[in-house]
């Protein structure tokens, strides 16, 4: 008998009939032999429902105050989907995060799991239940509810999959894979059947949008195979492991994009070993998640630095300059909005060294202004305005012949 | 510096801008000099939204799960105060009932409070925060979410002011206090400025529906102050205390009524000493409430005995008779639904035996028929038909003069 850990997104569990809906595919994988462990996410807009009451109250709510309200959330969902299996003969738990035994650390709105305790869980699955668990959530050792942060029940999943020892961890959500780019911006996009936790790691990390970076990080770590998958269709998705069963060996398997990016830059920072370090040091104290970083140092006694930020993150990254400037030691700040990355992935990249000069031909070629670019053995990221933004993707991903080859299953 | 608890329902924090208010009358408490601890129930149609979900979900879901869906009202109500006192530049903590200490005992639905851990909410306290606490919830030694049941906020108030010591509870409703009879359905209805626990116990009992009886119990044994007022406004409200400020000495203090009775006749039961326990403590283990019981032995093998419930238990009493048939030896059972009780009530009755009389009196003249007869010391109760209940109210509460005593505030 298998242990499989199974994760629904919150469109999956929308609506009552799609929780019923869930119920029966949890139900399908349990009558194959296994035990089954579900996480889910709130119901669809229940997260956003309950932040728009939150800002009724407050412009700026305090992250302990947010998490304890958010967190309803999933417990809703995970009482729902226990009472349909229920309905359906099967009998099922639901377990909270602290329930759960995932312990996290003290850091509201963007915790890390830092141990889970599976006794509780692994009680039920010996009775033979199915246990149903929050995602996105957990609690500290002192009983503080705090929450995963973005994408954080794909982590949830994946970290109880690590923790069970589970045979595999299949996230279920509204697409049916991975495809080559953003099936819902270009026609073209392909699925593909498998791909490697890094090149994976690099699409998650660049937008994706399908599987958070976290919880694929998580799964390279502990060897946690992984499969994305369609809540609503039965068709297979795309295999995530170690090697990937490399169905080509494309140069670039996949073009990925995200918007609302904000480009910040420090000016005339005293040019000391130092200087650098203090200021993404800060930055990181106070949960700003720095992105491409450039620098070219000149002989001056000051340099220069840019970085990339999500644009939600743009006025705690000025207070926190603005709060630190004696240790700082900057000049002046500037930051441009509306702007967008677009990057190329593929572990083939490593041996071309072509790739990066092809993709800013393409780019220059469609009259693409890049403000930033950033490599990596198995990517290349350029940041653009936001409103040329899927011209490049698409110019890119026709440039690099995704959508020609043919889908192997 | 006092300590208050202060307990605001679900029709109180109905909205956001209610839940402003809420957080405008705790803070004028805490300027008072006191520490002020709160204790929420869920924002007004949250509880019968969840329900509605679930019911979507399964015709008779697990108590369990109904729990996990349920507590997730509360801890959203203090959250979203919490966040209102920070706007409003004070410092506050919200706790779930396990986060408070609350400890039950393993029944869901329908738990009651074994044990107070008061540590974190006095550490709280102790540096000069406003502590929050969702009403109505608890968990048990295992770590199992569970519910107080109806009324269950009232009971978390009075526990928690026991626990700590409180000075006060203070009981905020959608009323001013409580009155010779329901002001909603009889006009002539008068508040009262105080009332013993005993009165108010029998009131409550009774359906007058501002307090719930396990909360004026838990505040009669442990002697804790309560005082029900309105949420809304300034005026003073009821105080209920162990003698009572009695402002005259009056017979009959109040007319309660609730509807939704049904009354269970069993009949054939074998005539044994043990048949009636038996019976009662069937249904107490299978939590069914039964109020009033009338048996009247003849020289038969067999006896009948009829008892009244609320209408919404007549399933699981049903249930519970066919499940244990051989046990409790009975040869049929019969039931009549739609039925009210109208009882008086007040702590001069017991030296004026007329007073049932004149009951009985009042509702014959008005063609009432009276099903059954319950008396205590301090009480007298009547089921009849529900569709005679508010004119017998009206009639009583005309006969017993209650509307016509000036109120002494």
């Amino acid at each position: 008998m298998g242990l499989i850990v199974q994760k629904f997104g919150g469109t999956s569990v929308g609506s009552p009939e799609r929780i019923m809906n869930v119920a029966t595919r949890v139900i399908e994988e349990k009558n194959r032999g296994n035990n089954v462990v579900v996480v889910v996410s709130a119901m669809g807009k229940t997260t956003d429902q309950l932040v728009s009451l939150a800002q009724e109250i407050s412009k700026q709510p305090s992250k302990r105050e947010m998490d304890m309200l958010l967190t309803t959330g999933e417990q809703i969902t995970i009482s729902l989907l226990a009472m349909a299996l229920h309905t359906k003969g099967y009998d099922a738990v639901s377990f909270t995060g602290w329930q759960a035994g995932i312990e996290t650390e003290p850091v509201f709105g963007n915790a890390r799991i830092l141990n889970i305790d599976t006794n509780r869980v692994n009680k039920e699955l010996e009775e033979g239940k199915i246990v149903v668990v929050a995602g996105f959530q957990g609690s500290t050792i002192d009983g503080e509810i705090v929450t995963l942060g973005r994408g954080g029940s794909d982590t949830t999943a994946v970290a109880l999959a690590a923790a069970l020892k589970a045979d595999k961890c299949d996230i279920y959500t509204d697409v049916t894979g991975v495809f080559t780019t953003d099936p819902r911006y270009i026609k073209d996009a392909r699925k593909l059947s498998s791909i490697s936790y890094d090149e994976m790691l690099e699409l998650a990390n660049l937008g994706a949008g399908v599987l958070h970076p976290r919880a694929v990080e998580f799964a390279k770590n502990y060897q946690v195979p992984l499969e994305v998958r369609s809540s609503m269709e039965k068709e297979s998705g795309t295999i995530i492991e170690e090697e990937g069963r490399m169905e080509e060996n494309l140069v670039v398997r996949g073009v990925a994009f995200e918007d609302e990016i904000t480009k910040v830059t420090v000016l005339g920072l005293s040019n000391t070993l130092k200087s650098l370090s203090t200021i993404f040091t800060t930055l990181a104290k106070h949960h700003i998640n720095v992105d491409i970083i450039i620098q070219s140092t000149t002989n001056k006694n000051t340099t220069d630095v840019s970085f990339s930020i999500q644009s939600q993150d743009i006025k705690d990254t000025l207070q926190v300059f603005v709060d630190h400037k004696e240790v700082l030691q900057y000049e002046n700040i500037q930051f441009e909005e509306d702007l967008a990355k677009v990057s190329i992935v593929g572990s083939g990249m490593v041996s071309n060294p072509g790739v990066a000069a092809t993709m800013f031909e393409v780019l220059a070629a469609n009259d693409i202004e890049v403000k930033m670019v950033s490599t990596s053995e198995i990517k290349v990221s350029t940041v653009v305005e936001e409103k040329n933004m899927l011209k490049a993707v698409e110019a890119l991903h026709q440039a690099f012949e995704l959508a020609r080859t043919a889908v192997k299953q």
